[in-house]
């Protein structure tokens, strides 16, 4: 089974993959206008859940020590707030680029990483608890945040006629 | 990094049951009038997709080799037909019973399978094409119906007040 460790992270960056081309795709497809409407009455607009997966891609740079974020302001507007909270959104225009740059910049440094590197910890668990609670480590970062991708392009697809 | 294999299954599972756990607890939450309604209008309800989401993991049972399908009558409403192609669908009371159920069967199953188990092929390929594809094993299917479940949950959620 030596080989392992290579086969799972080919799979769990094949997962994330596969989540975010879906959702590329899925843009591509929407209109500005329908990014604007809500994903069901009275609940986030799609413009909104657009920035906020930005915002929290760009975040795991830190957090899998790839690099520094590179929209930090999303993080206020976009995960500390709730949609509407702040008035000024940036524009669907910019968000469907920074989109498209935050994914092919998160490929590019995943595509860099080894077997191990994906095994150490990430940056926000000390080294005593990792020490404890091994499974705390980049690629488990990958994991949940396929998941929470998959969780919002659930919604995203709402928005589709 | 002899461990590495024992620890991924760990994630993978603990990433499963977390989502498992999550959609429990929301449908422990909703209404049996919240789960007849739609998602958002003109879309699946709750109810059809609770019962979508028993009939795909009760076939992970066949392709992860654990058993036969316990269910196999909801296939043809809940994964061939969409919503309201049926008139008559499971009452609310039986899909809960039968989500609890195949939840606890499928923890139970999994929790005996070894690393080694999880790394041979699912029954859906072939010996020749897994001697290529030595991703396409059990484990991807685990990955791959997590992720199926979070994109459900995400419109799940939306059931709520």
């Amino acid at each position: 089974m030596e080989n392992n460790s290579d086969l799972f992270v080919k799979m769990s960056l094949q997962s994330w993959e596969t989540t975010n081309k879906r959702v590329t795709g899925l843009l591509d497809q929407l209109t500005d206008d329908q990014l604007l409407a809500e994903i069901a009455p009275g609940r986030n607009r799609g413009i909104y859940l657009l920035g906020h997966l930005i915002a929290v891609h760009d975040m795991m740079q830190p957090l899998l020590g790839t690099g520094e974020r590179i929209y930090p302001h999303l993080e206020d507007i976009f995960i500390s707030q709730p949609d509407r909270a702040v008035e000024e959104l940036s524009a669907v225009k910019t968000l469907r680029e920074q989109w498209n740059h935050i994914s092919a910049l998160l490929t590019e440094q995943f595509n860099k990483m080894s077997a191990a590197d994906w095994f150490q910890k990430h940056t926000a668990v000390s080294e005593a608890d990792f020490a404890k609670e091994p499974q705390r480590n980049k690629l488990n970062v990958l994991l949940s945040r396929t998941g929470h991708l998959s969780y919002h392009f659930g919604q995203l697809i709402l928005l589709k006629k």
